[in-house]
């Protein structure tokens, strides 16, 4: 047998998730449901697989290099995923019938790039997005940031900024410079502002368009605008004034701003800031992007904009939107810089100790009381040493131990041990659950995280 | 463009899941999770992608005839997981030190099998299996039928009953027929009874064993043994007398009625019955199946038993343990039967209708009031007939309606309608998320499930 044996172990690029790290995952994605519910959208799923043709061309050529891709027991030519804003468009065009507009879904899946791992990046990640379609409302936009300031505090992350821009902006600028059909290697460039720097990029611009250097300077001064509110839009409005879309992508700004007001967000929550550049050309109205404070190595945790036409490709129904995906590796990322994994790794609230095989069925009816009065118990399955037992309920995170000797099966009592003090109180077998309650451990699996 | 124009679909034998599917699937697995985490289970995730090698032989002919299998951008012959279980034994034995036994674990995520379509099968569906690892003891065994009994309780399955069976109890009586080396020709004889009858399976078991037509009159009799516990025990005691595998069996098979009673479990709830099977050779203890009264096409919706040895093709350390499997999809086509998709596809509890442009900041403001105070609210994106928005309030299942017009505006107040029953009633705007609470909406997200 031991000739056959197979080395255990992971594709490069590719991980596992121990219990810690899946339920600090389970938790983020939990609490983006109920925001994203909140705020009325709706679940949907689609196949990891597709037809090649439905995916290929759509990411462009980086992303069609790294597709997995095979021919099936059928003989079609089929491919995992990358993303899940193909198959959206694929999806909403499939059934635009049956789903009504406007449509506000929210997907939730891992996707699949066979990238270079040596950015540290996995070939397996997970993705979470949500859209609103079939409206080009202002409404729209202001909620597709509420519901990511709403989200970053629900996570807990004080610190989150929803950093957003129009497109319009640029486009006036470049309309007016005479630049306007070069609009998607400007932005290919400034999007590598911060990676980069100033110089390199305004090289590989004037490389790419033929820019003068004083375009050049114009297009890095507007990205360079700072200020309140009101003061960018003041500034960048005379920066395109008399251009179509510069025009109309700073009134929209405006009453974005005015909206986010009126709703309540707090000004540190969100900003306006018109170097937001974002490289994908698909956006044509906001765009936006989210980073922490404490951890602005990770990137930014949410992005996302709104697009004139998501499913061109598969429909003649002209489908304009607004989403935003939530980066959940990146998130995990942060939360482990910040020491916050394990946080929600605590199982059942209670572990029952056992000692005596002859006592099992004993225990099995402490804890099937316990567990009517809805106190989340786990019992040891096998009777060992106290502190085999103890360690196990240290490394698990239960937050009780109930301990019942031959002494206090005698007495009609049980140990009710604090895992975090270490502290014990003897009490009647009968006052068990309101006993945990009363010490915060009663609420049932719902209180075990927060 | 037209010519283009990719026609949007999925491949045969997949599916999508719009919002009702999806959000009955959403309530299902977190309800499942609930429990699961509620008697100690912790979840784990493993990659869809795996080196083939790791896959390959560990279930069967068939499994590698289905498997979706492909060399990667590397050249490395890798393939999608057909299931959990083969994944769960990779990961422990390459994680075995860091988890710590006894492991309880859950793990949730789709499988690919490339089946026969016309089953009315996917080739893409989702496993949600849990195990106890590294333990023999009888209180797993108990756990594992709780857990399902527990289960089909929260998910409002209440004709669900859990049957079990002991390998031992078949193991002893072919050990008292001479027929212990057909063990496994047998087990996949008597899974089939109910498909295929009595006649057929003595012809299949004949065939394969060699087996006389009075030792199969007696393994036919084993599974038709019925009665209470207590009865059925004696009478299989009887046929296994003598046999170690038989008599060990039929104790562990005591233990656990036993200790099921301990644990107050109703005896509706479960069941004895050693015509369970399960055609896996792979189990080497307990064996259940989970079946519906009211949906008996459906088959089991949860399925599992214990093994001796989890993962001895990777590792050398012996991993005894029990699992179980939820059948998701199966469970969808039982709430699709019932009528029960749709319960959980409500969103906000709150539709804010819109009629004038202006009048947006004002709408922004009272959707933030209202989510201040812990209500879920949609606003409807665009100014439009109030028809329009009330269809599609109806539709998405939103449980109110608030209407503001402009005699609203003026006169401070808010029209509040229930969907359900068509009742208007008018409020003032400071009272209406206290208003919504009163009439049982008031919880925020969580209040729409259950």
């Amino acid at each position: 047998m031991s000739s056959d044996r197979i080395r255990p172990r992971t594709l490069k690029g590719f991980r596992d998730f121990l219990p810690d790290l899946a339920a600090a995952r389970e938790w983020i994605i939990d609490t983006a449901k109920t925001v994203y519910r909140s705020y009325g959208f709706l679940p949907i799923d689609t196949p990891v697989l597709e037809y090649t043709e439905i995916l290929l061309g759509k990411g462009g050529d980086e992303s069609d290099r790294q597709m997995y891709r095979f021919e099936d027991h059928g003989g079609r030519d089929v491919a995992m995923r990358f993303d899940l804003t193909v198959p959206l468009a694929r999806f909403v065009a499939q059934h635009a019938g049956t789903l009504g507009m406007p449509f506000k879904r929210y997907h939730v899946g891992p996707v699949w790039r066979g990238e270079n791992t040596q950015r540290g990046r996995y070939r397996e990640f997970m993705q979470f997005d949500f859209d609103t379609i079939g409206t080009t409302s202002v409404v729209s936009d202001v909620e597709t940031v509420l519901v990511v300031v709403e989200l970053a505090r629900a996570l807990g992350l004080e610190d989150a900024t929803v950093r957003f821009n129009h497109r319009g902006v640029l486009s006036g600028l470049l309309e007016r410079l005479d630049l306007a059909d070069h609009t998607t290697s400007v932005l290919r460039g400034l999007d590598k502002l911060s990676k980069i720097g100033t110089e390199r990029v305004s090289e590989e611009i004037a490389g790419t368009t033929g820019a003068t250097p004083a375009q050049i300077d114009e297009i890095l001064a507007l990205g360079q605008t700072t200020g309140s509110p009101d003061e960018v839009l003041d500034r960048v409005g005379a920066m395109v004034a008399g251009t179509e879309s510069g025009v109309a992508g700073v009134q929209r700004l405006a009453d974005v701003v005015s909206g986010l007001e009126a709703a309540g967000a707090d000004a540190g929550e969100y900003a306006l800031d018109v170097s937001i550049a974002r490289g994908l050309d698909y956006y044509t109205g906001l765009v936006y992007e989210t980073f922490l404070d404490e951890t602005p190595g990770i990137g930014s945790i949410s992005s996302g904009g709104r697009y004139d036409d998501l499913a061109g490709i598969y429909t003649t129904q002209e489908l304009p939107g607004i989403g935003g995906s939530l980066g959940v590796d990146r998130l995990l990322a942060a939360f482990e810089e910040l020491g916050r994994i394990g946080e929600s790794s605590a199982s059942a609230t209670v572990l029952l100790t056992l000692f005596a095989e002859d006592r099992r069925d004993d225990h099995l009816a402490v804890a099937g009381e316990l567990r009517r009065s809805g106190v989340a118990v786990e019992v040891y399955p096998d009777a060992r040493k106290l502190g085999v037992q103890l360690r196990y309920a240290d490394r698990r995170g239960h937050r009780f131990a109930v301990i019942i000797g031959d002494t206090e099966w005698e007495a009609g009592t049980a140990q009710l041990k604090e895992l975090a003090s270490g502290e014990s109180h003897e009490v009647p077998r009968g006052d068990l659950a309101a006993t945990i309650s009363r010490l915060g451990g009663g609420g049932g699996p719902a209180d075990r995280e927060g």
